[in-house]
């Protein structure tokens, strides 16, 4: 049976979205998008088969939120009342906690399953015109789905693996947030530091991949990563302290020419790697 | 004329240098390996015509030390009657000032021009077994002549993009040591401090890219890294503490809730990695 799903906002994740299910015939994709350019694009791209806007949510089986995390809870918020009873909604931001305990209690309110994701994908350019039906291929899909219902779960998960994406991980918003403020917030606060250095101007010639691997990420979006990293502040703010204490660690056995102990430290770190 | 290059250590280096050389009727190689297996190895892969010990050094118009740092200056120190006289002996650390402070003098004291040097390539494996002729390719050749004779200058250079590198740099051990301590020796820090994290062992389906970007150089051996930190320790302590004050930034403006600042933090660094 045919699926109506409503994709809002078709930037890079919605509109890669789109492109992905659209090549499915079980999911009809309709896309609503405050710039009537990107939806006439999206058209005649077939990545949907019509432009929508609100008033289109009441015939949405599947509702996907590509929006920043703020305008997520706002959107929602806004629109409890046009939701199908029993539909599922499901955001795509980088942070869970602050989404899910603002709306899963307003989902139960208004009779919709609020399931919160995040796609493990994403490029340095932004936009629809970056969008791309491969997005997520090889990529993980998280979702943090609390106590909604099972066959919420399992329409969302198939979804995911239509869209491309080899794995779902399932857990909890916290656990979510506290993982995420390592392996992608702090290495993107540790470029934005990084580059800061007066000697990013002049690394041409004198890098073999690390100054890049490292600084890559500083083409940072700072609207959208300032909303991430102030809603998962305090997970963020513990690794930036831990990762502080560890460099210090090496910075004061140099500084007292500490062999052996930077030796030690070092290896402590090559060994972690090797269990990885 | 065919000149004959000894190259000292057939490690990663020293073995790719022997491999990407001797495919040139130009140079004769003298492979110097305290492992007569690797010799061994060496000669059956043509990448040496010969094996030697430091006997041989007189033999040489070209001599590569593909030494550790100390290393490297202890055997030139031993050996310093041995070198032809107007020799080109050159280093392959990743540190120079260290080096060139000490062997400098040396070197005009012994009649043999001294030339400080560093390859910007290698691998996250080392030793001969992982040398390829190929390492060099589009990689850029660092050199720290100070006062050497111009001719011992161009014919490193020659040698150099015979061996496969793209560009030669000239710059100061002092400079040098500068940008190496930040494009090279910081992400190795970085990454030696962020893999310490407890959530390292937890980041599996929860990165798309960032987490093994930024660990990526962990890996790492931490008895040559542990000279060449200690040998360059002021100026990566300085790098260290730059990145610190600069993460601290970032995390006071999160922790005061402070989102006006935030977005100027990013977008600075955003607005860097744009010039670049």
């Amino acid at each position: 049976m045919q699926k109506t799903v409503a994709i809002v906002g078709l930037g890079l994740i919605g509109g890669s979205y789109a492109k992905a299910l659209a090549r499915h015939p079980h999911y009809k994709i309709i896309g609503i998008d405050k710039d009537p350019e990107i939806i006439r694009m999206a058209i005649s791209d077939k990545a949907i088969s019509q432009g929508g806007d609100a008033s289109s949510l009441p015939l949405a089986d599947i509702v996907l939120l590509a929006l920043y995390p703020q305008a997520t809870i706002d959107y929602i918020k806004e629109n409890g009342d046009k939701f199908k009873k029993g539909a599922i909604v499901c955001d795509l931001c980088g942070v869970k906690s602050a989404v899910c305990e603002e709306i899963i209690p307003f989902s139960k309110e208004k009779g919709f399953a609020f399931i919160g994701a995040h796609p493990m994908a994403g490029k340095e350019v932004s936009g629809y015109q970056n969008s791309e039906a491969t997005l997520f291929q090889n990529s993980s899909f998280i979702i943090t789905p609390q106590d909604a219902p099972h066959e919420a779960i399992d329409t969302l998960t198939k979804l995911a693996f239509d869209a491309g994406f080899c794995q779902v991980v399932q857990t909890t918003p916290h656990d979510h947030d506290k993982r995420i403020a390592f392996t992608s917030q702090l290495p993107h606060a540790i470029a934005c530091a990084y580059v800061k250095s007066p000697r990013s101007r002049q690394y041409k010639g004198f890098s073999a991949g690390s100054f890049k691997d490292v600084s890559r990420v500083a083409l940072i979006n700072e609207k959208l990563w300032s909303e991430l990293f102030l809603m998962n502040s305090n997970k963020l703010s513990d690794e930036i302290d831990l990762l502080i204490k560890h460099l210090s660690e090496i910075r004061d056995a140099m500084d007292r020419g500490d062999k052996e102990s930077l030796e030690k430290l070092l290896a402590d770190s090559r060994k972690i790697m090797e269990e990885l």
